[in-house]
């Protein structure tokens, strides 16, 4: 099978056993690649037993068909384990060129199992796999970590994957940082590795990967990139970055402020990608075989000095800014960097501490919870200090270290903390984006906003080939709840892929790139359907572990009207959409999980847990 | 006939008469309404020999068949005639209430000739038309104009349509003002106002437009609210105004700066309508039937203290500002406040302000030239002086007043003024979307992005119904010259309509009520042929007026590379898209006009000159 070198690297830390499995073309030709391969993988080796922080819970490493090769805006990996934020089903995928170092240092994939007697890391070049001492390394930061793992393997093409404090010290979504600043940052797979006490992985080789129909691999590859260079949405984000039209999606209730408590707060263009550019702003970057470079790199001086930043992302400056009412650019970025550094996912914790802000405005936290921190709306002092504490486990920020559901629950205002499943909220509002409500409530990792993007379906980026249409972006009906599906599995594709969202050629390119590289035979109608495997596949991982359909819901505050007389918002009613969308998907109401039928019409009957 | 009451209104100023002329219905079939109507009927009445300032150049108010209804966003006028800044066709449509009241006055439009021996204005009231002295307005304001006339007529529902000491002074770009500050403001029908010594027209009454199937068009009415009312781009306009976008579109290149030399100046965010919310904005306007409202009132102190200003829109921040590279939004929009106030063309006024820094940045210019004033990019103080100097055509203001050809004629360099057979280019980079080049390039009026958005088209915003698709903005191909073609004729149904243009239901709902308010039985491929007809009338008047294949060019400054690192730009191919579009057009590429077989299929052939 070409596509695939065709092998895993197994790694058992608690022995320091390696080993390589050969990749199962079955699973690869069931799930793709990806979360979605991963999940199989894992699903086998997880249940309701498995401690996320245990040495039994495996963490997977896992590129993609086309990762590595010349397609577009492939050069992705993702991390996959059972999340100690969620208890849920795991996953993360990042830039950078870790992905694609993976595959040329010989593998597809790593699977990680036990717990180091002390921390180590993995370096894996060209084949060749070994664990290392990296007791000199705990403790420091992202950053340092990279350059003193650099300085030690002498290599002059590497990437390295790696934890921070955050992640040495279990916070609950810890990110993996790679790349410099690039971040499989959601779900907490940090903090996995943390438990695993494996502090980095460092890659890189000089195997390339084979493919199957050279010619129309590469003919399609092409027509991919001119498409997405062609695409006015990804020109956004190659000129102004991800905060390039924050400025302007505001203007109908996107953009979060307050702690989802206001539709629109103007300072947010402070915030923007042109802000940025007028002010910090000292480079981009792109990823691996990116021909957008979304990247930003700023520089600060002054309070918040810092010479080089990585970010911040659109997800950050409102996460870590308008959320709180900061509007602040160079104390955003700085905390961005806290983040990058300290190894943070900035959604999480952005979120969290707003959470905090909030409760402390409504009082229900005072300097007495908060070991005397004021967290007044606008000052983000608070916030920095915050930062550093969760990351240390220090003050309030042990409390914060668990996450938004577990202050919520510590306070008994469970009810009000804005997320899914345990995993917070990003920063695509569902009262804008009615479809978004059906995203979050059933995403298969708990509020995610890149496996369906209702957000900028609506705003105009559809798939016609697919029958993915524009609709109204404030509709509660069934076409909604059947474009939100769709969407899904289209993302949860890409998720497969690895590839990134922001790349959108025609479908049928994106098809003959699949089938260029493994020599499958793949349909465009294939296409949604390897998607709605895969995500059904997450969705029986997450039954197993005891999701069921009561799960499937949006948190109060994102259930209450927004209010404003400028903007236009409508809460989701999920009465209407939660069952068209459970018809939509096949699934029982009353267990959550698909039906007998759709587990055959998916060929996943198999694997139905009982 | 329904859907129109059936006359005009004739008023020959030179003796004072007023008649009635019933409306053709045969013409109005043809070219259904607004500037298409009132082209057929200034065919016959304008040649070579017209002097658009003479008492011989007709002057047209014209409304549509949908003008004055329940329709959505169709409460418009159309102001026509042979246009004194370009010596060719002239027109230009304003919201507000002007037209529905002329209706309500029981006239869908008025052909005014002649010119009146001292300064009148006319009245309509109900049916009832009389000119009045006006030599007391004389010199007022277009505000204190309007103030004068509600005190002396004392109606309630009363619209205005004035100029100001603009119009008077004949400048050459001298706007038509009503409702306060809605502007018809291209082709300086103002300066024809003032050189017959029509100060104003002031209307109202209560004749309610019939509908020959009511039942018909109050559904497709309201089905196309409801579709405007969804659809995202308009709530874009709701919510943050024209200018709203301002601060995402100006990464792909589509906001001038620097007189038209720059891709990207970022501080053109501090114009947008984030930063006029959050300090200058004090309401919202929305003109007739309209459920957008993009309307913004903002009130400025300070240094340019001004209570109450109708605007800045989105051409006006530009043009005033990021032209000159001025961020200083409160002094732009007190800038907006004397273009209305004077009757001053927003963009030729600050496009031909522009074209003199620029002159002067490059030495053409000297203090000896502008009497003093120094020209220099980012000061506004300059810019202000300007305004007060061409409305009331003083000093260097006299030559300005004569807009940016004579200009550049004056000085030897006609090449670099950025303006189309005499009228100014708008804030739409036709290097950021190849389609706007071909518009500018060949719309009846000059240099007009009205009658063609495909710089909304290329952003995703197509008409499917009607087989106008999406797309790649920097294109110039054969596809990209027929798309443009066919918004140009959707976008001059529109004037016809007259519709504005931030409306965009289905075409089917236009097709219904345009059917239901006039009783016709039109078919969905009827309404492009109707703007074709209507497009094609147009430039049969240019023709007759002596335009041909050489007047069809972008000015040599636009056909530069614009120099950025950051933006994408790409010089139209004007070699591929102008024989292209003549293709499509049936137009014969040594005269420049429809070809006899083209004008067969409209139905235009009695009408060819010779």
């Amino acid at each position: 099978m070409n596509g695939f070198m065709g092998k895993l690297l197994v790694v058992d830390l608690t022995n320091g056993q390696i080993s390589t499995l050969p990749l199962d073309e079955g699973y690869a030709r069931q799930f793709v690649g990806g979360a979605g391969l991963a999940c199989r993988y894992l699903y086998e080796r997880v249940d309701r037993r498995t401690d996320p922080l245990g040495p039994e819970n495996p963490l997977m490493f896992m590129t993609g068909p086309l990762v590595g090769t010349e397609a577009p805006l492939c050069g992705r990996y993702v991390v996959c384990a059972r999340s100690p934020l969620t208890g849920l089903w795991g996953e993360s995928n990042s830039g950078g060129r870790f992905g694609p170092y993976l595959r040329f240092a010989g593998y597809d994939g790593i699977l990680v199992t036990g717990k180091a007697p002390y921390p180590v890391y993995l370096s894996i070049w060209n084949g060749q796999a070994e664990l290392k001492d990296a007791r000199s390394l705990w403790g420091k930061d992202t950053y340092e970590t990279q350059v003193a793992i650099r300085d030690e393997l002498q290599r002059a093409q590497l990437s390295i994957a790696c934890i921070g404090p955050a992640g040495e010290n279990l916070v609950k979504y810890a990110a993996v940082m790679n790349d410099w600043g690039r971040a499989a940052g959601r779900t907490g797979m940090g903090a996995v590795m943390g438990s695993k006490n494996l502090k980095a992985i460092a890659v890189g080789g000089d195997f390339r990967v084979p493919l199957a129909d050279e010619a129309r691999f590469k003919a399609a590859a092409q027509a991919a990139s001119e498409e997405i260079k062609a695409d006015v949405k990804a020109q956004f984000l190659a000129a102004g970055g991800t905060a390039s039209t924050i400025d302007t999606t505001m203007w109908i209730g996107d953009v979060p402020s307050k702690y989802f408590t206001e539709a629109l707060w103007e300072p947010v263009a402070h915030l923007s990608g042109a802000t940025m550019a007028e002010t910090i702003l000292v480079g981009k970057r792109a990823c691996y075989r990116c021909v957008i470079g979304c990247g930003r790199v700023t520089s600060v001086t002054g309070k918040y000095a810092k010479e080089k930043i990585d970010g911040p992302e659109y997800e950050t400056v409102v996460a870590l800014g308008s959320l709180i009412l900061s509007d602040d650019l160079p104390a955003v970025a700085y905390a961005n960097h806290l983040c990058n550094a300290y190894g943070l996912d900035t959604i999480s914790a952005g979120v969290t501490i707003a959470f905090a802000y909030y409760l402390y405005d409504r009082g229900i936290l005072t300097t007495s919870d908060t070991n005397g921190l004021e967290l007044k709306w606008g000052d983000i002092e608070a916030a920095l200090t915050l930062l550093e504490q969760i990351a240390q486990r220090k003050g309030f920020g042990a409390v914060l270290a668990e996450g938004s559901r577990y202050l919520g629950r510590k306070y008994g205002v469970e009810d009000w903390a804005v997320q899914v499943n345990g995993l917070e909220v990003p920063m695509h509002e569902p009262r804008a984006f009615t479809g978004m409500a059906l995203v979050y409530a059933t995403s298969p990792r708990g509020a995610c906003h890149t496996q369906g993007d209702m957000f900028l379906v609506d705003l105009g980026a559809p798939v016609p080939e697919l029958d993915i249409q524009i609709g109204n972006r404030l509709e509660s009906s069934e076409e909604k709840a059947l474009m939100t599906a769709r969407v899904m599995n289209w993302r949860t594709l890409y998720g497969s892929l690895v590839m990134c969202v922001f790349g959108n050629p025609q479908a049928s390119n994106i098809l003959a790139m699949l089938n260029g590289v493994t020599g499958w035979d793949l349909q465009l109608e294939d296409l949604l359907l390897l998607g709605e495997r895969a995500f059904n596949l997450k969705r029986l991982f997450n039954g197993k572990l005891g999701l069921t359909a009561e799960n499937d819901r949006l948190p109060k505050l994102l259930l209450q009207p927004l209010p404003s007389d400028v903007v236009e918002t409508q809460v989701p009613d999920m009465g209407v959409l939660l069952p068209a969308y459970y018809r939509v998907r096949g699934w029982d109401s009353q267990t959550g999980m698909p039906t007998h039928a759709k587990l055959q019409e998916l060929g996943l009957e198999d694997l139905a847990f009982s």
